[in-house]
Formats: structure tokens, C-alpha cells, sequence
């Protein structure tokens, strides 16, 4: 393995000249990074953190953790609404490894090219494996989609199928291997449903991404919007896929909690459903309405034949 | 030792209300933060991560890990002559203990408000120790400091003095304990010179922070600036602190290559000393010309008698 210095990684894998320099008039390689926002427009900011051992089994593929560490930080500006611009990468390596490095890189621009994101700075550290990613996205002033704008009567819908990642992360918990390719797309590659945030940004009154399970990320935006909410187990999006795998009742434990998920839960006036439809089927995006939101609050959960579930558990919890 | 959700962590420890809502429309508690910067200004934005065992000792004082924590990324800021406005802190923990977060909480929060700066989101995991903290700045557009702007026959400045936090990381690395309250102060509460650098913007044509060590960081400048430099040995800022604890010899490699310093490195036209030297007194900011920039590339380095000698080591390295 050939010793890499940080100025040398930096410059060989992660230095691309800035396309857009009138937004982004100084990227990689300064103290900071600068940003000019668009007139008129808001800087959508969040960070998020995927550690090896927590967020995927040490020894992962390089490509998939690349893809990874983006995915879930571009997932976070799909549930505002925002258009993706910019992203910060700091890294935390136990080894400079060209080969890694290389294949890393790779997953990470393949999905940064597909959303035009560029990379303006970040940070390299010697440690246990572990990716910070740093996104920025625009959205129009006071047209971002909070967690808190949700009302009763409002329809709850989720995007895409959930459990699936969830099942894959047991199977690889449980290291029963291999794990089949579907799931293995299915937990390393979540796409981030940039394209739905956008088209929901005038429509939806609240939005949360699915990561910690979808009944724990959908009590948040309860909460947030002080309401509460109902959703039916037999309108769960579950894939036929997870279905073959497991009985009924562990697909939906799976897709209430599973997580990882990186869809969109969100809610919309009754009224909409049908231009959501529309909308959602244009862009090739699966939606389901699940439930509706109440003015009492908590999330209940009911059966096909009408009778209130437990929920099995909270969702992933880190503590 | 009481468990804590994250959930739990953010709010009790991690959510307040932010102050100027009309920058910070949205804070802690959603998806992302939304950033609306003033008309004109640019937002200087960096990630910089600390880890127990690389960058501070395991079993450090929280509260010093929670002031360094901030304090390295508010340097970046610093050294582009940025305005500090906002903070996004991801957290990686072994475990949720309250009264650690309760004193990290107060070390990070104590330097925050000194600066008034507004945590505005984050993450938080599990695993290893480690911090990362993302700052935004404002500057007005065009007039960020960068490395790249550092002309022939500029002077080199350095503010404050550099040496004794490497010592101190010299120490703690060989666990020469107790460590000295001065230099503990000198390694876990770094300043950042957040004034120097907002004074320094009309002036210096160049800045850089001294993180890896001032040969290292300085070589960076120069290598941005396309130009080289020669600096005196006898003209570095060493601590009469350091002076007593070490040989000359020691304190002046110390001074070139023992990183952690966190001042600002920065040129400026040699006619400009006398105004530079006004403006940092003002601020109570001691400032040295250290030497000056060449058109010939790389960094030279004198000792008192005019004889060149060598770098001891080219800075800290990661890799």
C-alpha cells in the first residue's frame, strides 16, 4: 500500500475545478469554501454522519459507502425541498488506501454528477472509518418544506417501499450471507428523491425523510406540527420483494421500523391526491397515502381489519 | 450513568432558540437549517473534525474538548476575514452521559456566544469520540482573505505567539504529567482570531491558519500564491513560557512545525507594517513580521546569523 499524504489525497481524488463560480467563487483547497446564494433564494444546510460498524459492516465496498455518505445528506434537502448545490466531505480513514480511495471517489461523484452537487472543501482525518458529509441546496425564501406545517384531515403519503433496507440491515447483522444484490441496492444505494422534494415543494404541508423507520421519523413531524396521526398497516408500500422474504407481520414491523429507508413521508391537503398522483407518476416516483393526520395527538397504527396496533418498537435509536 | 435517546440529547443539551430569525429562518429540529445570508455578503463555510486519541486525549475534560472543538473551525473563518454567524455540530459518542454533555454543552456554548454564534442543526451517533463542527461567516463578496493573493516583497506576519501548543501536544504525547495550567490553556482553549482576521480583510493579501504547524501552513500559502519566502528564526514570536521550559533550538522547531497554534498567518505590502502593526495593537493582538515573499517558490529559513537551516519536519500529517 502506497502512504498517501492528506494534501496529496485531497489533491488526487477530491480536487475538481468549481463549474458553477459565480455560486461557488472558491472551492477545495482555502481555509473555507465560498458560497453566493442566488437573490432571493434560502441556503438549505445539514450534515450527516455514517460511521463504519454503525451505519454499514466494516469491509463495506468503497463505491457503496461513497454513494452512501451523499445519498443520506441529499435525502435531508429532498425533505425541505431544496435543489442540491454543494457538498462538504470530511473523512475520517484509518489507512490512506489508493484503491479505496479511488473506488470511493467514484461512488461519491457518480451520484454528485447526477444532482450536479460540487464539492467546495472538507476535512481528512486519521481514525476509525467514518464519512461527514456537509450538503447545501437553494430553495426559494419561505417556500421550504418544514416538519411543522402539517394539519388534521391532511393525507400522510410515503414515497418509494420501506423495510427493505431495514430487512437487508438485519440480514447483515445477522451476517447471513450473501445478502441478495436487490438488497444490497436496496441498503448501500438509497436514492434520494430529490426530484419528488421539488415537485412536492408546492403542495406539501410538512415532510420528514425516512431514516430512523418510518413511524418513528413520521411521530417526529407529529410532533413538530403538534398534530397526531392515523395510518392503516395493509396501505404500507411493501415491496414483493421483502414480502417472498419474510411473513406479513415482519414486513410490516420492517417497514414501521426498520429504517434507512431514505424516502419522503409527507402530508398534503385531502384535496391533492390526485395532482400528487400526477405529479409523482411523472417523475416515475411510487407514492402511497398510508393514514391521515388528527388533531389529537401521537401516531396510532390499525390494522386491515380496524384494530390498533403496538408499535414494536420506536424506531433506530442511537443511545 | 442515565441513557439518553438523541432526541432527548438534542433538546435538553443542543436546542435554543435562535436569535436573528430573519438569517436563521430555520434552526435546530428539522431535516436541514435554512440560511438566508445578507444582500452583498458571501458565506464562508468550513468542516473541521477533532478525535479523542488523534487530536486531544482520551478522557479530556469535556469542556475543553466542547471550547477546541469550536474554536479550530472559528480559525478557518478567522483566516478568511468572515464575520462568525453559524454553527452545525455532529457528534460521535460512546455513550450518553449527561454530565459530560452538560459540560461539553458549556465549553462549546461559552465560545459560541463570545462570538455570537448560532447553532443552528447537527447530527449525533455512536462510536468513537470525535467532533466535527461546520461554521458559516459572512464576508462581504470579493473580499474574503485567501491563500492565493501573496505578492513578491509582501511581509509575513504571524500574530500571537506559535510553539507552545505543540509543546504541549509534545508533553501530553508523552504524558509528562500534569501538564502545566499555561500550557493546557495554550493547547485546549485556543483563540481564534476572529477579530484580527475581520481587521486584516482591507489589508493582508494572503492568510492562512496555523493548524499543522507554521513551515507547513505557510509552505500552503506560498504554493496557493504561486511565490516562495524567506522567515528568520530569530524573528519568530516564542514565549518566554516556552523559552524556560526548552532549549532554543527545540523552542524554534517547536515554533516551525508544532501545529495546533491557531493563529493567523498572513502577508501584507511591506509599506503597510506600521498600520498593521496599529490596527492589531488596538485589538490587543500581538503581531511579528517574520520575513518576506519571494518570486522564487519554496519557503526558506534563516537563523540569526544569516545561514539557512532546515525544516526539522515538513508540519503534522495525518497519513
Amino acid at each position: 500500500m502506497t502512504r498517501l499524504h492528506e494534501f496529496d489525497i485531497i489533491q488526487r481524488f477530491f480536487t475538481k475545478a468549481v463549474k458553477n463560480s459565480e455560486r461557488f467563487p472558491l472551492g477545495v483547497g482555502d481555509d473555507a469554501a465560498l458560497i453566493a446564494a442566488p437573490a432571493g433564494q434560502e441556503l438549505a444546510t445539514s450534515i450527516d454522519t455514517i460511521l463504519a460498524g454503525t451505519h454499514f459492516p466494516e469491509g463495506s465496498d468503497p463505491y457503496d459507502i461513497g454513494h452512501k455518505s451523499l445519498a443520506v445528506s441529499l435525502s435531508d434537502l429532498a425533505a425541505m425541498g431544496a435543489e442540491p448545490a454543494a457538498v462538504l466531505l470530511a473523512m475520517t480513514l484509518p489507512e490512506a488506501n489508493e484503491k479505496w480511495l479511488a473506488e470511493f471517489a467514484s461512488g461519491f461523484f457518480n451520484l454528485a454528477e447526477e444532482f450536479e452537487v460540487e464539492l467546495i472543501g472538507g476535512n481528512m482525518t486519521r481514525g476509525h472509518l467514518s464519512i461527514s458529509t456537509v450538503v447545501y441546496g437553494w430553495v426559494p425564501a419561505g417556500k421550504a418544506i418544514r416538519r411543522s406545517g402539517a394539519k388534521p384531515n391532511d393525507r400522510i403519503y410515503v414515497t418509494g417501499n420501506v423495510g427493505d433496507a431495514g430487512f437487508a440491515l438485519q440480514q447483515i447483522q445477522q451476517q447471513q450471507e450473501p445478502l441478495e444484490p436487490e438488497f444490497q441496492q436496496r441498503f448501500f444505494h438509497p436514492y434520494p428523491q430529490i426530484k419528488a422534494g421539488l415537485a412536492l415543494r408546492s403542495i406539501a404541508t410538512a415532510a420528514i425523510d425516512v431514516s430512523d423507520g418510518l413511524a418513528a421519523d413520521l411521530s417526529k413531524l407529529l410532533t413538530a406540527s403538534r398534530v397526531g396521526g392515523r395510518i392503516q398497516t395493509n396501505q404500507l408500500p411493501i415491496s414483493d420483494l421483502l414480502r417472498n422474504q419474510t411473513s406479513l407481520e415482519q414486513a410490516i414491523t420492517l417497514a414501521l421500523t426498520g429504517g434507512e429507508d431514505y424516502e419522503l413521508c409527507f402530508t398534503a391537503p385531502a384535496d391533492s391526491q390526485s395532482v400528487i398522483n400526477k405529479m409523482l407518476a411523472d417523475l416515475d416516483c411510487p407514492v402511497h397515502a398510508i393514514g391521515h393526520i388528527t388533531a389529537e395527538p401521537g401516531l396510532k397504527i390499525f390494522d386491515a381489519d380496524g384494530k390498533e396496533v403496538d408499535i414494536p418498537q420506536s424506531g433506530y435509536q442511537h443511545f
